[in-house]
């Protein structure tokens, strides 16, 4: 453990859990959620959405829509700006995106938007939809992985080809593009190699299931100044990209947060805000739109289906000494599917010398996918970690030993390049061993299974600001929406600098223009990157405190230091002050009162680009028990172990632990995008998309493991993602230690497990 | 000219026209006002207000108004913190202004706040009112000065002593405080003077008269976390005050800042904030107040009726050798005119030796005066200017050749005290002298007048910020409600800084948690100090730009200049860059655009409290012509000169001038507080109480000159306060001018003027 880190600081604040501040709005109704907020005068807007997988748009004619009584406007494609196909910044393809959020030329999934109406009511919008004619020219869909891959596969992008692949292919596919990671040498390695297992994995589509609807209000005024109101993973995001898809000044937009009803990566782009601009544009009144359950499953990003193909290679001492992976990954109907990260994450708890991972990202006549909890990487892990889980079955050695014996730590080079620094993959290993669970006694047809999860966190930008007030107590500015308990996390930090009560200090979101940009609220980034933000900016307040308190005391400023929120006089200061018998601390309240005196307001700010994000890992643990009849599996008993680098709150880390593991619960049993013959979705809606509810789960143990980050202050690392990696794997592990079944498909609902009882017992 | 203050700087926005930014929303009315804001489930707040000019509250029952239907709250002064007398903050007396919001033992003037109803509509509150029970035993009231200070007056606070008295008085008093400011010697000085003029004047009490009446929403939750919506001249002031009078934090107040529609220094304090607050808290629900008009002219911030004694002695060659000055100021019900304000004023213009200033602040049973442009400052010059035109007329000197024969300039030691840098009272002289209107004929029982009016001008604590945004398009953020075109000229200013385009500049009024504390705006401080404030911060986003662009170019920061919206390369840079085939400025749009690479978002802020405001000097000549049947003087022409320093938005400058003066005439011609026997102010709405409207009031010409002030970096001066400041004695100058009668009792209204030429010609 290094100093840097704070591993030897004594903290009052960090590791506490004070009420969180924004606790009091959200349980009495108070907080305003992105549905909750209308203005007068406003109009509401509903999408005509395609009811093909795949079809050209001939002709669309409006009119009779128009004259309906009560329609302000109507909008299609032509109303938007059409981008050049290269206007990309980043991953982020801009002409991709418009036409996401408005077909144009062709509809590419069912649900794609082909057209808005502004109207004075919901009601009246509807109707009008129903008058909008569309003239289409049905196309041959595809949604299936490898159909999609094949040579006469139909084409989604005429103009796409294979990026990745040198020399460029002349000829259209629908594989947007392919990766590589690799190191030694693969083929050669096998020679050491004394078992070999090679498994192919198959997931199915899945949705984040945010339980709050895609909403926003928009209002522009008559010299084009907008204001939008939204809830989102970042409303910096909304603004730079709605004022990219509309070719307006960034500075024409503000946009206000909301709170969100969850995003879990599927708020990090847009779809409704910049159709309420253009139409509050065209109607000069502001404009609200909100989906319906069946347009978030039918439009917005869910999490893509992928094939994976695993190849481990291991010696009779259980090291494994090459892997070879294929990752396929649906991108839904534009390219950017989150193989790329999948591809980083597969291998990553491995201290491997020969690895080839091979990623492909392929579109399909599905809705666009976006970011899920440690996106891309829950597929991957089910499929490396069900196999290491079998070798060490056929090697006969206990699981556990055989991923020590493999695992990475401080000094192995990650399979994805950097070199680790401080990680807690051990750590959590052993904290497994040590957990009554791991040996407690199994009932009948029960299993018990565990896998490790990775995600190497991310940094980015953030700003934020800190504000003494005039009574010394202190306003934390950050622009990240607040989703796994910032404001609290961020309050705290605050106080820990300052040195004073968590309470007296007020955590605000603020919106697009009152705080400095703010990368999306994702990738475990707000805590570590936005908490760096706020450090900085109250050592920065710290430092002007001890700066008026020499100033009033007359003495040099770098004999003045700050211990619990005062500033203490240290060295020849400290002497002049005893002799003229004034030598007491100055509490940050009095140095507060006095600042129009000693110079003015204290302030303190930092925008950054941060780096050194500590890359989580967690073990998860899951007693089952099989229904041999039905092929329900039964989570009987959930432990998650994770390693927190610095739990600043650590209610809010275990509520990422639990919410983490319950998703990836869902999604290993029972989740999964259905769709008919045509490319219709059979399921957009919560009664048919199966999503696990509190009575399905039993309540999940959490154990935090405290290996500290030493690239931030107080040793964070993200918590948010990893908690959705291990569950899949870690429920087929022990699904097979219950009926010996090795699931390698999902999810592993009943009809797919009782398939598999029926194959192991020779049944049809 | 100095360099410093900008004066040899090609400007390219500062000095022009732009568009306010602004401007749409205001003429389209989606700019929203105090009471322009409503909330779901929001009660309305109405005050019981005292009948009496003077009593003490023996008895209140609130219980039948309790038990009405739709009441939800009825508070009394119990229902508020009782403060300690002492307990004060600079001028501030939070125990005066605790009893100013709502009367705790005694009422104290017509129209006092006595309790406060909350029902769910207006109607109802109203009639809630009606059931409040206050016992009253009335007292013997005081409304006039010289009775209030006569030795049996009634006495309005039994624990008040005259402050600034040595030996501290024993015996109550309702002289709140005596101050004094002199040089030299005045008596020997006498013996210099040729001649002696001593006059007398008198004010009436005047209000600010802003067309939009104080009005605000609050909102507390469960944990106290209040949010109030009002609009006001300081939303910081709001905060500070409402935390302070209710003894919580300031970190549980937000106050955002409305729309203001007129302040004049009459919002400068809270009225209803704390009340709307304190229902708030007791109802659990938004709690709306908006006064009447009457309710504003009874009980809001009017400016004090004065009684001035002025004594000039000059040589014959109308030169000053001493004055002697007495200033009465009304308090109203609490201590705390304007008295120091107009004592520092009254000389400031002349440049004297020997002069001693006495001034008296006292209590009556009227409302508390409020700030009012310039405040204090229009009676002292209304005797000062009409005193020193009647030694020229008496002397035969050319009144103009008069005053510049004793005014300052720079070097000159001011009255009040400091030396005057560069100022410009010599120049707008020179330039009332070279203007057309000086010189042009006057019509039949038309007279012309000029006077000199002075204000110091106010710096304060500022905090601005600006945001460079990801297409090199920028934000700036402002603390201080936008009276006088704030807005605009903070854009023009950052976009000086920056190099781009005013428009590209958003300008936002932010609320009290998402900038660093603002002073109130007032003492024409904006301009000067948020503008030092949005320079600085600007200069810090330049020096980033220039530092990102350096690292960009792998060259020395040193080596990287700012020049029009650009870095470009200087020095070895450059010649590294040339070599390298690489020297071309970089725009600001690309460095931002590349900022996440290069270190993250580029942000600037400041905090300041600024000092080296630059005094302000203005002469205004005017032409009337005085109906002498019926003593009706009208405006026949008016012409405004005025030092700027520096005109960031000339248009701005030109509607403060022109402003400052219809508020001038209206003072000096119609305004006054009408009182019955009974201390009942018997003209509180806008048809007794005679503001001047567009019919009465020709073209307000105007000339700004500018003599840089030298302690800002563009040269900026305030400039809303001094135009207020010369009307009234210009007016009475050129009446003596038309009619030959010297009025010294203001309103120069009809039957006052009536009555001096009834009295001039001997009759009655």
């Amino acid at each position: 453990m290094s100093e840097s880190n704070g591993s030897d600081r004594k903290f009052k604040w960090v590791g506490t859990r004070p009420i969180r501040h924004d606790g009091v709005d959200k349980v009495t109704g108070r907080a305003n959620y992105g549905a909750d907020f209308d203005l007068p005068g406003m109009l509401h807007a509903c999408m005509l959405r395609s009811p093909h997988a795949h079809a050209r748009i001939l002709r669309i004619d409006t009119s009779k829509a128009l004259a309906l009584e009560g329609v302000k406007a109507v909008i299609t494609s032509d109303d938007i700006p059409e981008l050049a196909l290269t206007d990309a910044s980043g991953p982020t393809n801009f002409s991709d995106l418009s036409r996401n959020v408005l077909a144009r030329d062709k509809v590419l999934y069912h649900g794609h938007a082909v057209a808005a109406v502004a109207a004075t009511s919901t009601r009246i919008a509807q109707e009008a939809l129903a008058l909008i004619e569309v003239e289409y020219e049905p196309l041959p869909h595809v949604l299936d992985l490898r159909a999609a891959m094949a040579p006469d596969a139909p084409i989604l992008h005429d103009h796409m080809r294979t990026k990745g692949v040198d020399p460029t292919p002349d000829k259209a596919s629908n594989i947007a593009a392919k990766m590589e990671l690799s190191r030694g040498d693969v083929d050669q390695a096998r020679a050491y190699a004394d078992i070999i297992i090679e498994r192919e994995f198959e997931t199915a589509t899945v949705h984040q299931g945010d339980i709050e609807p895609h909403a926003c209000v928009a209002q522009t005024n008559e010299d084009g100044q907008t204001t939008v109101w939204a809830s989102s993973q970042g409303h910096f995001m909304i603004r730079a990209y709605s004022a990219r898809l509309l070719q307006l000044d960034i500075s024409q937009i503000k946009v206000i947060p909301m709170e969100i009803g969850g995003g879990f990566g599927g708020k990090t782009t847009v779809y409704l805000e910049p159709i309420a601009i253009v139409l509050s544009r065209k109607t000069g009144r502001p404009v609200k739109a909100v989906m319906t359950r069946d347009e978030v499953f039918r439009a917005t990003g869910p999490a893509p289906a992928t094939l994976i193909n695993v190849k481990f290679g291991a010696n009779r001492d259980g090291k494994v000494v090459a892997a070879k992976c294929k990752l396929v990954y649906e991108a839904g109907a534009f390219p950017g599917s989150p193989v790329t990260a999948g591809a980083m994450c597969i291998l990553a708890p491995f201290d491997l010398d020969h690895f080839l991972i091979e990623g492909y990202d392929v579109v399909v006549n599905k809705p666009k996918t976006a970011a899920y909890r440690a996106p891309g990487a829950p597929p991957a892990a089910f499929a490396a970690e069900t196999v290491i889980d079998e070798i060490a079955h056929e090697l006969e050695i206990d699981p556990l030993d055989l991923r020590r014996n493999n695992a990475v730590s401080k000094g192995s080079q990650a399979a994805y390049g950097p070199k680790f620094s401080d990680i807690g993959l051990l750590e959590t290993l052993d904290a497994l061993r040590a957990h009554p669970h791991y040996s407690a006694p199994l009932g009948e047809n029960q299993g018990r299974g565990f896998a490790v999860g990775f995600w190497f966190n991310a940094g980015m930008q953030s700003s934020a600001e800190v504000k003494l007030n005039e009574d010394g107590t202190a306003i934390v500015i950050e622009g990240c929406p607040d989703i796994g308990g910032s404001r609290a996390s961020m309050a705290i930090m605050a106080a820990e600098e300052l040195g004073i009560d968590v309470y007296k200090v007020r955590p605000v979101v603020a919106d697009t223009e009152t705080v400095g940009i703010n990368d999306t609220t994702g990738g475990s980034r707000v805590t570590f990157a936005t908490g760096m933000a706020v450090i900085e900016a109250s050592q920065e307040v710290v430092k002007q405190c001890c700066q008026r308190a020499a100033s009033v005391w007359d003495i040099d400023p770098t004999d003045v230091i700050w211990q619990d929120g005062c500033a203490v006089a240290t060295g020849d200061g400290a002497k002049k002050l005893e002799k003229e018998d004034k030598l007491v601390p100055m509490p940050i309240a009095e140095i507060a009162a006095g600042a129009a005196r000693t110079g003015g307001p204290i302030t303190g700010k930092a925008s950054l680009n941060a780096r050194g994000a500590g890359p989580a890992f967690a073990v998860h643990l899951v007693d089952v028990e099989v229904d041999r009849d039905t092929g329900k599996v039964e989570i009987v008993r959930y432990t998650t172990i994770q390693d927190a680098g610095r739990a600043i709150h650590p209610a809010y880390v275990e509520g990422q632990m639990q919410g983490g593991a319950a998703q990836g619960i869902g999604w290993a049993l029972n989740e999964e995008y259905v769709y008919d013959a045509d490319g219709v979705l059979a399921n957009p809606g919560f009664l048919d998309y199966r999503m696990p509810v509190a009575l399905d789960l039993p309540m999940i143990d959490t154990v935090i493991v405290e290996v500290p980050n030493p690239r931030h202050p107080y040793g964070v690392r993200g918590v948010g993602e990893v908690p959705i990696v291990p569950p899949i794997p870690a429920i087929a592990n022990a699904i097979h230690d219950a009926i010996g079944i090795r699931m390698r498909k999902l999810p592993m609902s009943p009809p797919n497990v009782l398939a598999e009882l029926v194959r192991a017992s020779g049944g049809a």
